[in-house]
């Protein structure tokens, strides 16, 4: 495993005790650059691990700056809103998409956990879109741009033998969802045997659509996260055109192997630089905000098809 | 618990030995008159406990002969059909709307389980209109008309917890599907604790919406099936006018209590006379087909807000 991902030497890059609040756990933040402002969208628990999405905001992508106040979930019919979905959010991404910044998240309530899909201006406040499809359904992020007239996402279904797929949609108006169809799913006794699930949203290359992707598979000690590569056709993301044939990242470093919930990397957030360098946000043990950074080509090379 | 529903002095209506191939159980079927024909859709397993769809047909609803092969399912892209959900169709429902008749059931694979939606003239063949939403998903009946311009379905997704609860969705076009819902949930504890979910497509009344529904609850030896009944507005069904507190039928029938899986009434047609007498088709112990016969007005006096 040829060592592509520099991690930030400054990493963790946001750790509990850096949140204005009683926090137990900073991680899995999506990301984007606006202007020459870097932006993180980070999952914060506090201590009764209760679940906020929480902003913070850096001028150099590493040294982070937390909003005082978390992100305001809002909907023109609250009530709706929270008898839907949503007593409860988290692993937020940001999209960016014609000019406006979409927040898909796992909406979670006590009937289950499904995606939720809002849009925002200021990073303060999320406004309601819809929540696409049914429960038992998250980790999803949205193509940066229409393709064929529609919009796409990724996201990953609960299967009830409990392996978790990823699957695309498209839509023409973020309310209706169809064409959904499986698209790469786990091999039993591999890397990615028991969840495979988009990180970051998508990023637009020469070679097809990049996806950073986490996959799961299983140890004594329970679940073991690792990060890989996965790239799609850019005229036509149903067609898969490769992968990466194993994990490019695996929990290494102190922070990924120890913590709330130890040996787990998570990508949520991605930031192209203009040097072709890609920021990638992910968190670690579930316990912390990190960052690690790779070229756009050594990335491209890890996919076979 | 009063005894409204009637069990058909015929019971099982058919049986395995009834049919014209290794037949292991048949239970479960959809239901609809078509003309003065009685035309159920079996569900069908031989001894490899393959599955099947089958069709039998009758001039009074009770005595059904057996159509001699079993129903095909078509699509223009069988390879994709087939990568996409199908290796298993099960619990086919009959919908008729617009005087056409759509046929909902659950599509199986290793990647698990969601609802396929096929079309028929004949009932010998289905041909492939969509796979709505995604996967852990299945029990769909279809509104026989439209409501406010679009096409309803009832469904009932699994969550991670295991619950299965009616939602509720919309579409237009049968591909694209939004404005999915919560619609009635399980209550611990009682009648309706683990699973609920509807029966036969819904059928119009005065009184709104009636639809017979199923409920599962837990004993020590396994899943426990009912049948009760659900009541929603007419021209909004988003919105529960009531329930029935309690199940109206249980396994009570010898061909109910001991069978394939013991104790599983599973309401799937309906068919309602010219005396507005409800012919509901049920399968019993995953093993037999049934039939139970009710008063519509002793129905719904069984709802209670």
């Amino acid at each position: 495993m040829k060592n592509i991902l520099k991690r930030c030497l400054k990493n963790p890059l946001i750790k509990p005790e850096d949140m204005p609040m009683d926090c137990f756990a900073v991680y899995n933040g999506g990301a984007v650059k606006v202007g020459n402002e870097y932006i993180v969208m980070l999952r914060v628990e506090n201590s009764s691990r209760r679940q906020f999405a929480w902003v913070a905001r850096s001028q150099d992508g590493i040294n982070f700056e937390p909003d005082p106040q978390p992100v305001r979930f809002t909907a023109e019919d609250m009530d709706s809103y929270n008898k839907n979905a949503c007593k409860s959010w988290y692993d937020p991404r940001i999209n960016a998409l014609e000019g406006k910044y979409y927040i898909t998240y796992a909406a979670s309530s006590e009937n289950g956990c499904r995606i939720g899909l809002g849009k925002t201006n200021d990073f303060k406040t999320v406004e309601h879109v819809s929540f696409p499809l049914h429960v038992s359904n998250r980790n999803a992020v949205l193509f940066p741009e229409k393709i064929n007239g529609k919009y796409l996402m990724l996201h990953r279904p609960l299967s009830s033998r409990g392996d978790g797929n990823i699957w695309i949609s498209d839509s023409a108006d973020f309310q209706y969802w169809g064409n959904t169809e499986l698209l790469v799913k786990c091999r039993s006794g591999l890397w990615d045997s028991l969840k495979i699930g988009a990180g970051p949203p998508p990023i637009k290359t020469n070679a097809g659509w990049l996806v950073i992707i986490h996959a799961v598979s299983g140890t004594c000690a329970g679940h073991y996260y690792t990060v890989g590569t996965l790239l799609l056709d850019l005229d036509n993301p149903y067609r898969v055109i490769g992968k990466s044939p194993g994990c490019i990242m695996r929990p290494e470093a102190e922070y990924e192997q120890t913590g709330f919930v130890p040996n787990v990397i998570f990508p949520t957030g991605a930031i192209l630089e203009s040097d072709q360098t890609l920021k990638i946000y992910y968190g670690a043990a579930d316990n912390y905000q990190c960052l690690a950074e790779a070229h756009l080509e050594d990335l491209l090379a890890t996919i076979k098809s």
